[in-house]
């Protein structure tokens, strides 16, 4: 079956609504971003997503209904794919919303939902740093770390749609509780809250090499962020470096770990911490060819994401298309 | 397409060869075993291989060359599918041996090489404990641990073919290093060779309470294998039975990496330890219990292999079909 016509996603996020409107070998043609607003509530987040759509479509010349195959919603927190209902989502304090069929009344078409590290991970496959391999990881390195995974030129899912979940990787059974239950997840020390707690932590202790980060602070422990720890580094800070360096161990280790499991031919790193570049990488590169067994490292590319912040949105996009044309664009 | 006729399965291990002969719904008509004898040589493995098949077949009544559509051959190492060559195999002692051509030649039938873990997870997912469902976990607890995973209905392989090394998660990156390479891999505490050295090495310490052990062994740590601290624990010895509850939380800690990863609807054990049950079972499930993200872990099901020794002939046999015919049997 060959599926021609424009596809819209759209990544609705704690903060923003990022969509973009694809056609059917995933160039953009149009994108659009709005405040997400969620304290004003779902009816009304709801009501501007609509316009937000209706308006873009509308900025389109000559693109009518019919040439309009279908709607994809990324999102993060417990999605029901089935039946296109949010089941919960603390970004958006959201519950039980069922948006898949509040948006198929509306527009007419069929609407998808997926979890925005899974969309991300689709894009970067079908059109992005991915694109012609089979074998496919995306990791998102944040606030949190979180993922998608191709294999084999399928999307992996898992029984409930939660796989994945590559923040939740222990990395040490006797490392600190992590808030999902589990001990020494990687999330808790590559994580980008996490970079910045260890810091504050530093910070309050009064380590003495943690002084030019302070400063950067303005001495208030509370001000320091992933990306201020990012460009402290970039600037030659000692403190921040080795912080970003344990930071790299760390996400190697948990690396290794993937790579022994699902022996991936890329893994494409996304995220706002992942643009600290060499500093991170590096370290998390010795780890991996330290750690791993060599003939499945040997020839595992490690690349930036090529879609960037708009991954997640091209993703849901392309995800009708993705699962009733089982051929990769 | 629908594939009918018969489909041959040999698992090739270090110690012996063990052929089963399914029909398409996966039956086992025949089956037979004689010892690898590897030191013999290749020459001689592949003449006394081809004999059985040879013998096996013959001793079906009505069974001619037409109704046979396929061959599989499971055995560890380091494979190429594409050519069919059994690229190292230290159980053997083989390099570089085009076994699939030669077997092509030979019997006139496609010849599929699998990983005797792969070829278990896909027997038990098509025909064992986990027919009906779509991601399914196997787990092989033997003198290594490793497996093999089914994902959305796919075999799970990866870009060289080498996914699931389920032995080599890190459960703790601080601890002893792995003859892969990598540090605190789960095959360090769980496994049958590793739980024979712990107690040999406890034994060697001459601790106290190794003594019940110690005199089974007939006082010779040497003689310590997993089989006799299971035997051991089944009577009651205390030492014996900790040593398992610490097999089983480490265990227990690697399926919560895998279920956070994977998702799986079931996960499958096999392998010669697993039969150390209740007493290895159930610290390993407190462990995922406790640890796990609890929307994933409440619906996992653990379950023992229904195929037993058979599994990985059984799933060698089924790959062809497999590969050929996009649905399940």
């Amino acid at each position: 079956m060959t599926i021609d016509g424009y596809f819209l996603g759209i990544d609705i996020g704690g903060t923003k609504m990022l969509a973009a409107l694809v056609d059917a070998q995933g160039h953009v043609l149009i994108k659009d971003q709005q405040p997400t607003l969620a304290a004003e509530g779902e009816h009304e987040v709801i009501r501007r997503l609509i316009h937000m759509i209706e308006s873009l479509l509308s900025s389109v010349p000559n693109l009518n209904a019919r040439s309009m195959v279908s709607l994809g919603i990324a999102t993060a927190g417990i999605l029901d794919m089935d039946t296109g209902t949010i089941v919960l989502s603390t970004n958006l304090g959201w519950k039980n919303v069922a948006l898949g069929p509040i948006l198929e009344r509306r527009f007419g078409i069929p609407v998808r939902l997926i979890n925005d590290a899974s969309a991300a991970a689709l894009g970067e496959w079908l059109v992005g740093a991915g694109q012609g391999t089979e074998d496919c990881l995306y990791v998102t390195v944040s606030t949190g770390i979180g993922g998608g995974v191709i294999s084999g030129g399928h999307m992996l899912l898992g029984a409930s749609n939660n796989a994945a979940e590559i923040g939740h990787i222990s990395i040490d059974r006797k490392g600190p509780t992590c808030k999902c239950g589990n001990r020494g997840c990687v999330e808790m020390y590559a994580a980008g809250n996490s970079i910045a707690r260890l810091a504050a932590e530093d910070i309050l202790a009064g380590k003495p090499q943690t002084a030019p980060l302070a400063e950067l602070a303005g001495h208030d422990p509370n001000k320091v962020t992933a990306k201020l720890v990012s460009e402290a580094a970039s600037s030659g800070d000692p403190y921040s470096i080795s912080l970003l360096k344990e930071a790299g161990e760390a996400l190697g280790t948990a690396m290794v770990t993937i790579i022994h499991l699902f022996n991936p031919e890329i893994i494409i790193f996304g995220g706002g911490v992942s643009l600290s570049g060499d500093v991170l990488f590096e370290p998390m590169w010795n780890t991996i060819q330290k750690l791993g067994i060599e003939d499945m490292v040997k020839d595992v590319k490690i690349t930036r994401s090529s879609l960037g912040v708009d991954a997640g949105a091209i993703g849901a996009a392309l995800l009708w298309k993705y699962e009733n044309q089982a051929v990769t664009i």
